[in-house]
């Protein structure tokens, strides 16, 4: 294999499939890129024990000429090292050439490289293709599902099934559901009204394959039996999927509500944020007071002491009702709705409750109280 | 005490002894801000093990009133706690009440907090006061000298007196010297020539000391037996002092050189940082191998490969010379002495080298090569 590559193309697929190079790789193998040069143009493909990337760099970039002096072949090149090399080579334009299936030399004509690198056919199978179910989807569309859910997933590995998004086509909506047991985050788009499928997709992995989708405008879905492949640009990513049955949402989120609070949002962030100052030693315990002449949030700590805010306008229907809470979880909630105004409704004191923009249905936030001391 | 007191003025109050709150630090009571109001305005007063912050909110900033509603008084608060409050109060004006010497309130007229406090005398005595023998200095020439040697400085315990830049004033000079033992850097300014002193702190104090200097014109240092005291603004700012010998630089570095490279210090940066890349496993080992035809520096790795590369211009004086090094020390060296230029000046394969500016003789560093496989 020999090939001399412009340098900024030849970074930019190397930092696409870098995504899937994990510091934490078990297998040295998988620490590699591995190159084909073929009449497509460089083919990059590296993989962990979750995601597998595909990405291509053409032979041309539109009239331009981005690889020349092809002579096709492949290898496997240490991912970390061939990427800080190209990031820091000083030309336009870089040489790699392959002597033996053992030594790959990179020369930009002043610095010179010998790496060693290793047979390509040591790199296992990946599988990555688009099959006959493939549907597209908007990029906005997939990132804000994605934005507005993932920060409710759990983080901890203790239920798997619960790190994960779930992703849910059915009668013309797609819907990302994320849960940590304690808080509820579900959001949903309109598609195409033929699509139906469902998913379980670690929240972690969409978290990055949204980062990369940034500046497209389409990415084609390929739903697999244990996986799912991503399609846009030149690029092809495929996420493992989480097995198991997904907590249904439909039937946790409650319908008819006692209590209702509006409020400016960006106040209520504040006013939550200033009075959980106080909690530094456990979990941000915030208890809101609400009757219809006053809305309070207050926190106390014993070794600290008290704060309490009373909010300036607010809209509050219903009987006098204290209720305690998680206020990160309820200013993740509150957040991630992106209403000027939020509106929160209450059932009682220790059930679940409801944060929704009111003026947009496609996004609801269920939070469980705390019990106050 | 009793105050009303700007939002702003007191922020800055408390950020700046703030820099005296350490995290780790064992004694609660030094968690705590000391505050007194006094007729001068509201003093605040933090100390940690290594040094102490007294800084002064002045009752009226120019014309405009910063303290008012004054009831003199003193108390013990949470720092943390305090500054956090402060900082995310709504309001222009906060009011402090200390209640029965136990409960501080902290209100803005929207949100009131009650704080647990502690009576002041049981804050330990700091002092904290100029003396007869305080000298001036330029803000940027202290800056200098630790911008340019801190980097040099050991920063793992194992040799105490390391861990520290040496100052020393002399004949009209201010030297700052610091040194891990394998490399050694030392900067000179111009002083006073009746100046005449000599101390050791703690490289990271005057690190964060320097910080602090931004904006200032004029520092004044008064000199102690165990610490040294750094006036500025309404601020005094006290250090501990490393006790010990320091080593003598001047016996240390060599005068008479058999070898000497004058290079771009830009490009030879840019080149050493390529070629070390491919040491991930160990320390960074770099070859310079100079004649006066050609220049190269190269590196090796077991697992990796190898990098070399050829410097363009350059002008070399000597027999043939191969000399091995730490390339985050050369690069942190020739950084350090800031010229377009460098000049590396050579004795032989196994003896320290001298890196500096030909054009700026007030700073030299010295580098130990190191052996190759």
């Amino acid at each position: 294999m020999k090939f001399t590559i412009n340098r900024e193309e030849f970074l930019k697929g190397l930092q696409t499939a870098g995504h899937a190079i994990s510091p934490k790789s078990s297998a040295p193998v998988l620490m590699q890129f591995k190159l084909d040069l073929t009449p497509r143009g460089l083919e990059i493909v590296a993989s962990n024990n979750e995601i597998s990337i595909w990405t291509l760099v053409p032979m041309n970039n539109g009239t331009n000429e981005t690889i020349r002096n092809a002579s096709f072949g492949s290898t496997l090149l240490n991912a970390y090292i061939l990427t800080e090399i190209v990031r820091k080579i000083g030309s336009k334009e870089i040489t790699v050439e392959v002597i033996d299936n053992t030594i790959a030399k990179i020369d930009d004509g002043k610095t010179a490289f010998k790496l060693n690198c290793i047979s390509a056919d040591q790199y296992p199978d990946i599988e990555l293709a688009e099959n006959a179910e493939a549907f597209e989807l908007k990029c906005t569309d997939l990132i804000r599902l994605v934005e507005q859910t993932s920060f409710a997933a759990l983080t901890k590995e203790t239920r798997p099934i619960l790190t994960g998004i779930n992703l849910k086509a059915d009668g013309g909506k797609l819907t990302a559901t994320a849960t940590d047991s304690a808080r509820l985050s579900r959001k949903t788009v309109e598609v195409d009204p033929t699509l139906k499928f469902g998913c379980n997709i670690p929240s972690k992995v969409l978290v990055d394959l949204t980062h990369m989708l940034e500046g497209y405008d389409v990415v084609r879905v390929s739903p697999n039996k244990d996986k799912m492949i991503f399609a846009f640009g030149t690029t092809l990513y495929s996420s493992c999927l989480i097995g198991g049955d997904y907590p249904i949402a439909s039937q946790i989120i409650p319908n008819t509500f006692n209590y209702y609070l509006e409020i400016n949002a960006d106040e209520f962030i504040r006013s939550v944020e200033r009075v959980s100052i106080l909690n530094v030693d456990r979990a941000p315990v915030v208890k809101l007071s609400m009757s219809e002449d006053s809305v309070e949030v207050s926190s106390r700590s014993d070794q600290m002491g008290s704060g309490n805010e009373r909010l300036g306008t607010f809209q509050y229907t219903g009987e006098r009702l204290e209720i305690a809470f998680n206020s990160q979880f309820v200013l993740d909630a509150v957040k991630a709705v992106r209403g000027e105004d939020v509106l929160l409704s209450f059932i009682g004191e220790m059930k679940p409750f409801v944060v929704k923009n009111p003026k947009d249905d496609s996004i609801i936030e269920l939070v469980t109280p705390m019990r106050t001391r």
